[in-house]
């Protein structure tokens, strides 16, 4: 290009600028205070669950007739929670343990009894050890880097694919570093691309070599019925597949109701082998005498039983999808012809990943957060909070109403199209 | 004593011990099947708060008029619920945090962050510091024991007097040795004894030199309004005590709600310095969003005030004191002159505790068990579960009917006496 015509193109894009600019500006001129932040529910999503906040009522505390559900016990959960949850879990009631509120202190507290004492199959506690690492499909989930951050446990990034993490990728790591010891897997719907494991993913993560005896898969299947569309996806068994390959003890399977009933005041549920189950069961038992069994039976009486559960999920369907269809039609309507972005359609969970340019969601972010709507911060979706490319923005529709989501939607149209534009400034002039 | 006299006594005894056989064998014969083994309150305790069962309600689900309890969020615990367990907790609101069903899960977890991650005076985390020891007053609560056995923490047993432990051997030991990071204390109504710690004692131990700079004091405060006659005993303010010491981060406070409201569905509560309330929440922070902050709203309409918890635990103790004192009127009334047997006539608490002669207490647990009244394991006080001398029997009289709290007293009184018989015929037979 001539200096001449790059001139051009410059003066040309510095119309295209000005405009663009201008729209950020009447943007942040509105005052909005928009949060789309984090994968919370919206009040009204709640409001499908107001029965649990009177039951189980007065005079139901018996469950199973015999149990009194007041007292101290039952480390496991309820028998009948257990097996209300027993498809979702995809596993045996036997083999379901239901907790209080969070699968993350699940998740977090089998990493800390695995460091300190070590899993069912391991010679030594992780922490005797030396190096710890775990594989961790990126972009994903922020709470699960955390988690190995806090304990310094090493996280090695692999990409994620629209059909789960690069296999190759991780079955060469795997087979070849005996301190890898787990990967953190969101298999449906995942956390924030919404990207489904294909059964071939499953199986080969089933039966992978792994130079470490004891490696775990934290299977957090935390959208396990969360739909956005008519097409209820369906993943493979990991439990089934580890258990057919010879590994039965690899895979550590993780739910919750959180995003089906109550957000804080939920069940966490966990199912894997007899072998984990048992060794699980041991390692909470110096912790507490039993979960919240008034809880369990709560929502035993609430969700009732398999077809209960899909019911909600339909009406917590229909408050959520149409958020999602908002800022994916507000996307490609604004950003489909911005070269270099693009973003996902997910067909369930909690998240739309929105990819920007290199080097450019940072700025995006700020700019958004200049204008009144709150982002999760650039990186999260990264070991560390690190995205190398700083490319990735995870976009969480569903805890506002629909007009404050467009509204929202709009406003990281216009800082993506701002900061592409800023950029293309910055490559004429550099 | 010649040998004619001793025959004579033998024979005489052989009168007496005929009887005492026959006395627990028209026991045993009546096939009963009580259970003292566990502080667990009766069902009747529990239909106190049979409201919870329906709270909050399905309307009512702000609390301060601002936080959606039904989010996630609140990683410290509602500030109404925090007022509500200040006084209780001896620390301001602020310096309160109220978790999740279960006071032992906060004590094993500040356990495990220690060892992981240090406390906020530790140079390195525990785990990293070889040997890590703490002082056990015994006798004392097995589960406290137990976290310790779990994680490999060496336990120093140290005498438990009627004003607290042995605090020339707790001083001592504590300034002497810099791997013993901590003491089990349960300062009211102790669990077994029902000691209640003096002022001197938690002067003494507030101020006391130790070698190790993040020596913690495990305050579990597990009966601070479980008052069993009309006086309610009041303690020292281990929090101030420290404070005024120079040591403002050495005592961790425990309680919970579980045996004021439900057992298996009360709050845990934690109360300490700034400091150790900010290291605790960083803690948490990897390990959950915040509590089940339902449950804690539930709570805070339920009980009110201080004034609600004061005239529930009225009703706790019209339900639970008769039972001890049953207990108390039968040991004084068949084993008053029995030699070498003793117990406690505890203020409040869940439990009495029964001595007997050195090598006795298994021996009236095994009879006992055959006779159809189960109690806590023999050596269950002691730190691995052993009793040097055999001589602690833990009887917790709240859970059976009082007629059945009163026959299980008679079994235990019997058994006490066949073993006794029976051990003073070794002696002279070996």
């Amino acid at each position: 290009m001539t200096t001449e015509v790059a001139q051009a193109g410059v003066a040309e894009s510095g119309v295209a600028a000005e405009t663009i600019r201008a729209g950020y500006e009447a943007f942040k001129a509105r005052g909005l205070k928009l949060n789309l932040t984090r994968g919370k529910p919206a009040p009204a999503q709640l409001d499908l669950s107001a029965e649990l906040l009177a039951l189980p009522g007065a005079a139901d505390y018996m469950a199973e007739g015999v149990t009194d559900i007041r007292n101290y016990g039952g480390l496991q959960g309820l028998a009948e929670a257990r097996r209300l949850f027993a498809g979702l879990m995809g596993a045996p009631a036997e083999q379901v343990i239901v907790a209080n509120n969070a699968s993350l202190a699940l998740m977090h507290d089998t990493v800390v009894y695995a460091l300190l004492k070590g899993t069912c199959d391991s010679e030594k506690p992780w922490s005797q050890q030396g190096e710890i690492a775990f594989l961790c499909p990126v972009p994903g989930y922020d709470r699960h880097f955390r988690i190995c951050e806090d304990y310094g446990i090493r996280m090695i990034p692999v990409a994620m694919n629209a059909d789960g993490p690069d296999m190759d990728e991780v079955e060469r790591l795997a087979a070849g570093d005996a301190s890898i010891r787990g990967i953190w897997c969101v298999p449906k719907y995942s956390n924030p691309t919404g990207a489904v494991y294909s059964d071939a993913v499953v199986e080969r993560l089933a039966g992978m070599k792994t130079a470490a005896a004891d490696f775990r898969i934290y299977w957090d299947n935390a959208y396990a019925v969360h739909h956005l569309t008519e097409e209820k996806v369906e993943i493979a068994n990991i439990l089934e597949a580890c258990a057919r390959q010879g590994h039965a003890n690899r895979a550590y399977v993780f739910a919750s109701t959180s995003k089906i009933t109550l957000a804080g005041s939920g069940l966490a549920l966990f199912a894997s082998s007899k072998d984990n189950v048992k060794w699980l069961t041991a390692r909470m038992t110096p912790r507490t005498i039993g979960p919240d069994k008034v809880n369990q039976l709560r929502h035993v009486r609430f969700l009732k039983d398999e077809a209960g559960i899909t019911a909600l999920m339909e009406r917590q369907r229909a408050l959520i999808a149409p958020k999602f269809e908002k800022v994916l039609e507000i996307f490609d309507e604004k950003l489909s012809d911005v070269a270099g972005v693009s973003w996902t359609r997910p067909k369930g969970g909690y998240f739309i990943s929105l990819d920007v340019p290199p080097g450019c969601a940072k700025r995006v972010i700020e700019l958004a957060k200049a204008a009144g709507v709150e982002l999760t911060p650039a990186g999260a979706t990264h070991p560390l909070g690190k995205d190398p490319e700083d490319r990735t923005i995870r976009i969480a529709p569903s805890f506002p109403e629909l007009e404050e989501v467009a509204l929202a939607a709009e406003g990281v149209a216009v800082c993506v199209k701002l900061t592409v534009e800023e950029k293309g400034q910055q490559r004429v002039s550099g």
